[in-house]
């Protein structure tokens, strides 16, 4: 049987409030076997691109990471932010260790293609390398990976953190029995976006067909079951939406995801 | 007969330079056997500082470590230097991980107490876990360390890069036979700073004594010179300094320090 390995993703929300990342990085800290845990950078890289004046770029509502955008991710999600949630997570006794994608050469995607729109320094990852992340947690590690990636050939590139998440669990689940944890702001996968209570508590590839016919998963939410459903196609074991205190058993209403 | 590891300081005026910086990564890449690379982050903090409204707080001409400065530090150091240099090791085929003293718990620190000045967020090592930097090392990883630690009680602190490279060479002749590298701006330790040339090539205990009574040591190298005789009273085997091309051999010139 394989071991179990939990990838846990944590968002802006969580990270920007003091309060909630500690309980959070508790929480994890304390979770039993495997982890790895990924973040995004949310709201401060923003605002430390205003205070540098650097300008946000949009193309048809999409953000472009232009050059100098790219600087401040780096600055923010590889260094502030990824610092701070391992030094506390080390005061929790997890031996955390940050990485990007460069750091161990764990993660390598492409420059986004341009086609109608120029994302900039935007990568689509190619491969993740699961023998290095195994080599680290049989080290006693716990990786802390943060939205960055790079193409091998000197570049880094800015990389959506759910993505990141899933692809390191499909590749983990050659080795681990991979169990997947988006936390965010809600409860899980609502079937009223008016109604915070109205969590679907079982998702699975026939109901996700019917949900999807009947138009109840809202546009944010679209992209993330794609992705999770992507991830159940490809041998990961399980994955779980809801709120942060759903890892350690505090919060008992959360969706989980089955094929 | 223990291993050889090499372990090689940059310091700002290399990080801040793109075709130095190049030029020494490849030559970095392809050094033969173990390594560890320690990095600060020069004057881009600075600025950085200054964009973003951070004042410089110094004390007795002594610069301070604010909790805002701290956060420049760790975002330019961790993150932006950090990042950029793992990313184009790895273009070089050199398997580098970037890390700070938090991550995997490598280097511990004490806040530095108070006493005439209060320094901030400084932080004075009290302990290097070689295990861990052998371990990564012994995956095939090559440590690329930032000059920031943590007290293991969620607080980062900002340290002196040349300290933390003599402390983890110290650390590490445990298990290698170690020789560290200070790369700067001179091709080494001058008789005459009027004269570049002026290299003393060879200083060993006495001679470090002689020089120290001849007033021949300038006020900036005082304490480089006090750190290297430390770590080599503390079993480093070799110390070298001078200009970075000393590592691949392309500069002749440059200082071996012994017992």
């Amino acid at each position: 049987m394989k071991p179990k390995l939990s990838i846990v993703k944590i968002g802006g929300n969580i990270i920007e409030n003091e309060s909630a990342l500690s309980d959070f990085l508790r929480d994890f800290a304390v979770m039993e076997g495997q982890k790895i845990l990924v973040h995004g950078g949310g709201r401060t890289a923003t605002r430390i691109a205003e205070q540098l004046g650097v300008p946000a770029k949009m193309v048809g509502g999409r953000r472009i990471t232009t050059r100098e955008t790219l600087d401040v991710i780096v600055m923010v999600y590889g260094g502030l932010a990824n610092k701070n949630i391992v030094s506390r997570l080390q005061s929790f006794d997890c031996n955390a260790i940050g990485l990007s994608g460069a750091d161990g050469n764990i993660i390598i995607s492409d420059k986004r293609p341009v086609k109608d729109i120029d994302y900039g320094f935007a990568g689509d990852i190619r491969q993740v390398n699961a023998t290095t992340i195994k080599a680290l947690l049989e080290s006693g590690m716990t990786p802390v990976c943060c939205a960055i990636t790079h193409n091998k050939k000197g570049q880094l590139l800015n990389t959506n953190a759910d993505t990141i998440t899933s692809e390191v669990a499909i590749a983990m689940s050659e080795h681990f029995e991979t169990s997947l944890y988006y936390c965010f702001e809600k409860k899980g996968v609502l079937r009223s976006v008016e109604d915070d209570n109205s969590v679907i508590e079982h998702i699975n590839t026939e109901k996700y067909e019917q949900l999807l016919q009947e138009n109840v998963i809202s546009d944010g939410m679209l992209p993330k079951m794609h992705n999770c459903f992507n991830a159940l196609q490809r041998h990961v074991h399980r994955v779980y939406i809801g709120l942060p205190g759903m890892i350690a058993g505090k919060e008992k209403l959360f969706t989980t995801l089955t094929l």
